[in-house]
């Protein structure tokens, strides 16, 4: 499945705040086909250091298929054969430096200034990622999504369509998801993913654009970010306690360390390079905001919540208590746990565990 | 029950990355007597971010007891009327803006140069610390410890106790604790508490002494260090989702916060002015570094584990896991579960649930 990236434009936009944002251009990807009546599209919304590319390849000899390739495509548990999956990036997606990514956000210019919107870039939220959403769908001719699915900061936005579009939205499929709103304890863990990037003397406040970035803060996020995303049975498994280098003890200096804090770091600087970390900031501020429950009533969607039993970043009390606020309502909630050691990330690398029940759901 | 800090002087003190300190000076707290035979010391160990002020207060109007103070004192379940208890500040201890702390560390001058160490002070470990308390066990003449105590940091000099003076260590209360050896994922939970600190441009590389100091890293560091010794079920309960001023919704600023990011900012601020960042990278490293895998099958000790069933930090899989291999060396383990959603601070703040179970197993 050879996929290409299309772009689209908004020439005005409105934010929740308020804001009103000009010549927005947004990236988004389909796979399949939208039948004639306009019934049968899925969209699928990527997670916080994700993009639109949920499936399928970019050229034959890209070796890194979408994030949710394993469910997505001919025959797949989306199948595209059936439905027109399609997805989108958000607003102030983090990454920038991505080629295939396509976004609005603080490193693009200001038609204004005819410069970077830096620090003046405004708070987008999961409300507006949705609404952009909905413009693209109204653009395409969908009167009603079959489906709207995603993992982590997708499932927020998958929740947000069944609060916001209710007679839009007939099934949700959420992904090692948050119960209703983001809870405090993830807030407090998304101020603490920001912080060494305000730390990094090269942030300078947000206007860092064209001269030296805050890679190294932003490297430091992306470290909170991989390892809450994981967890301590894979870590053990896969790192036990090895030194980075044998001949380098870490009792004799702070400088020797253990192997897995320099994967991570490596693994870290690498997301930090193809990022930007005004946009982390403000994605990071879009989780925090993120709630449906005083639009509970509203809700009309089917859901199947897809936890991950060893996830220590959106835990499985959180799917607990999104489901039980669900039923409460009278609706209809199917749930899938994905077992594993993967913590957080099993939602993307073990999501076949579900396919079969997803297949169901969509059915 | 007052207590007084004393100090204890070691004029020379060789580490176990082989460096020599010359003029180590550490305080220590004492509480009951100990008995003709010197067969009834409990030594308790402190955490992390601790000291040793484990119970009493200072004077009559003190409004803070040391840490233990339910299970420590007259009639307790660590029973002063029964027990010399005893409790010792470790080398590199964090607070050492406390005017009752007195440790020796990269704040405390360096007698060779007249100038704080800095940098220059080296590597200790979770062996360092216990061989100096060893040495105040034979300045007062202690043959055997009926018990060595301690939460989390204090639970690995207890386990530390255990394997390297195994003829002299009866009992071990271990809490809140690791397994026998830190595993890769706190590893890097600990990489990721100094990386504000590293960030911090006063932080300069550790020479900040008679400068401004890397408060503002610091206060990351314990926001990190708090955040992950709570629980998301306490935030929840506590937090829910208030912004810090009615007034400035979160939506309009990335200045505008939720009261979770700023209560928690206070507290680690608060937390950060009364220590040293230095001391604090050295205290992570030593939990890095900790294990006694190697040594176990030299433990001679009889354990009570006491895990906190809502630990974010130290999970109670750590315990499972530990008191697994103890009990496959044929050693005698008892358990605890301290009921809770206060994460691994439970295992100071609730210790007292454990009092009964403490008490028979001191017996």
């Amino acid at each position: 499945m050879i996929v290409a990236k299309k772009v689209f434009k908004i020439p005005s936009f409105t934010l929740e705040n308020g804001t009103v944002l000009r010549g927005v251009e947004l990236g988004y990807e389909t796979y399949g086909q939208l039948n004639a009546a306009k019934t049968n599209a899925v969209l699928i919304c990527h997670y916080f250091s994700g993009t639109s590319h949920a499936a399928g390849r970019y050229h034959e000899s890209d070796p890194e298929p979408g994030y949710w390739h394993s469910i997505i495509g001919p025959g797949k548990a989306i199948d595209t054969d059936k439905y027109f999956v399609f997805s989108m990036d958000v607003l102030s997606n983090v990454n920038t430096k991505l080629p295939h990514v396509v976004t609005t956000g603080p490193a693009t210019v200001n038609p204004e200034t005819g410069r970077p919107w830096g620090s003046s870039f405004p708070i987008v939220s999961v409300g507006d990622f949705v609404n952009t959403q909905k413009l693209l769908c109204d653009m395409l001719g969908i009167q009603k999504l079959h489906a709207v699915a995603g993992p982590s900061l997708g499932s927020l936005q998958a929740m947000e369509w069944s609060a916001r579009f209710p007679e839009f939205t007939d099934r949700v499929i959420s992904a090692i998801p948050a119960s209703l709103a983001t809870d405090a304890y993830l807030v407090a863990v998304l101020n603490t993913w920001g912080a060494p990037i305000r730390l990094d003397r090269h942030f300078n406040d947000g206007e860092y654009y064209g001269q030296q970035e805050p890679t190294h803060g932003l490297t430091e996020a992306f470290k909170l970010v991989t390892l809450n995303a994981l967890h301590h049975a894979w870590a053990k498994r896969l790192f036990q306690r090895r030194w980075t280098d044998t001949n380098q003890n870490p009792i004799d200096s702070l400088d020797h360390t253990f192997s897995i804090e320099s994967t991570l770091h490596e693994t870290a600087k690498g997301r930090a390079l193809q990022a930007d970390a005004n946009s982390f900031l403000r994605i990071c501020r879009a989780v925090q905001m993120f709630s449906v429950r005083e639009r509970k009533q509203k809700i009309r969607a089917r859901f199947l919540i897809v936890e991950a039993e060893s996830d220590l970043l959106m835990y499985p009390a959180y799917a607990e208590d999104g489901a039980r606020e669900l039923i409460e309502l009278g609706l209809q909630v199917e749930r899938f746990s994905i077992k594993g050691d993967g913590g957080h990330l099993d939602g993307l690398s073990e999501i076949h565990q579900a396919a079969e029940k997803i297949r169901r759901f969509l059915e």
